[in-house]
């Protein structure tokens, strides 16, 4: 059963995220049609799992959300909403539906929707650049973000992805898809907040074993709700992933193995947090939403 | 008549922004197919005429190619390269050909060019990130890179070039269009070379300056060329401005007001340099050079 108090806590700290992305494209100077896709792609209800992430680490070190934390936070969700823009696209998963609203492609035409992505993507640095202080700390988030989203991270395992549907899948190449596709955007946010937190090299390590476990389970559930869930559930077209023949964890390893391989990464996650004592709880509350969400 | 010395010089130049690029990919951890993808863009000979300008803006400050020139001119060209391979997709312009050979999508598949685009534009940022000392450098190179690529620059100025063709144009849209498409990347050039050259206000912001009027000298030779040129000359198929009715300078001011806007752009750029003296004067060819390209 779902924690009511921490779905509260959650869409909560989804509202600040919501609230600074607001500010920055408000802030941004462009002329009215790019303003008019942007708001349209950020204002789609997401959860905002990788941003609130973000802020709940650095809450967890820092006791109180700042500026930096704030902005961070942002500049994560932009890059994450750049790649579903660019992932819903016909050459690609080719998706009518996301975050139970019609894609980005499917309102305004698909050069609009990759020029949208691409100027979330180059906004996300803008931000960081010009909103974090000390410069240090920017450098390091900006080197986080790009490292993490870029060609030896999720761009590195869409490509894979893309190319999988094509061929045999194994194991092998299903952990790597998975890991670089999405669970390098988990340890980026905690990361991240460990950074803007000032975390200790132990408490960043510990944190990003955390993360990187919760975007692994998260892959797996996704792909195990794609199979059960009906699309109204999901908010986006279900069952794509067998009618591509897509690699995936159920179609991999079978169900059952799929579903104890979810309970032991959130194990192995929550075992990360031990460091952090009861200032963790969040983080373990989100661990295991994670692991019994529904959609 | 070109100068013979000013071309061999530009060639040596832009061997050294390929080379820098060679070195970054193959530094970069990534899987195969991304590999390939990305060589292939990187290898497509093109002109490196940004890179180059941030090493030129550099050179003249400094006296000699460092590493962070070297950085930094190899993150414009990815990001110019990026916003190519975009360009050039079905969605959009509908390239077969660019730099004379056949685009990105073409060779390999739609979305393959478009995650390949997006790995370029990342990866920009984390080699800035990652290579350029000090950190408050890194931080300016990566702000102006980032302003002028994203939402109020070249992305601001491709998403009203795609409006554009489906309207009317009319001479202060088509200012928007080449200014923030085309010449904003110049100016970024010079910036960044004047940035990583440790020029002052005034120094920078006269190079600024002569950046963006060489930058729309370079996009209205572009529009002329494509007129009268064959795409054999040209290296990317000729005349397609004409069958989109695009928004160009020939089209609008005609043809004659076009080459005025030219010459007179190239004096002010030219009169941007007065205070480097004889030190600036590769980038007095430079702006010659721009003007009077057959191709």
């Amino acid at each position: 059963m779902q924690n009511i108090n921490f779905d509260t806590r959650l869409r909560r700290k989804a509202q600040a995220v919501n609230y600074a992305l607001k500010k920055i494209l408000d802030f941004q100077q462009m002329n009215d049609d790019l303003a008019e896709v942007l708001n349209y792609a950020i204002n789609t209800p997401g959860k905002r799992i990788r941003s609130v992430l973000v802020l709940w680490c650095h809450e967890m070190l820092k006791g109180q959300m700042d500026h930096n934390a704030e902005m961070a936070s942002a500049a994560i969700e932009l890059v994450h909403t750049y790649s579903l823009i660019h992932d819903d696209l016909p050459s690609m998963d080719d998706d009518d539906l996301r975050r139970g609203v019609p894609t980005c492609h499917r309102v305004f035409d698909e050069g609009s929707a990759i020029l949208a992505g691409d100027a979330m993507l180059t906004l996300a640095f803008e931000v960081l650049a010009r909103e974090i202080d000390p410069p240090v700390m920017a450098l390091k988030l900006i080197g986080q973000l790009a490292h993490n989203a870029g060609p030896s991270g999720m761009i590195g395992g869409q490509i894979a992805d893309l190319k999988a549907e094509q061929t045999e899948c194994d194991q092998e190449i299903l952990e790597y898809i998975h890991t670089n596709k999405t669970a390098k955007m988990f340890r980026c946010a905690a990361a991240m907040g460990a950074i803007c937190g000032g975390a200790n090299k132990k408490q960043q390590e510990s944190l990003i074993e955390y993360g990187e476990k919760i975007g692994l389970c998260f892959q797996i559930t996704d792909d195990i709700l794609d199979l059960s869930a009906s699309s109204e559930e999901l908010g986006k077209t279900a069952g794509k992933d067998v009618i591509a023949v897509k690699c995936t964890y159920p179609a991999v390893v079978g169900m059952e193995t799929a579903q104890k391989i979810q309970k032991q990464l959130t194990e192995e996650a929550i075992a990360a947090l031990k460091p952090f004592g009861k200032k963790a709880e969040i983080l373990r509350q989100l661990a295991l939403s994670l692991l019994e969400r529904t959609k």
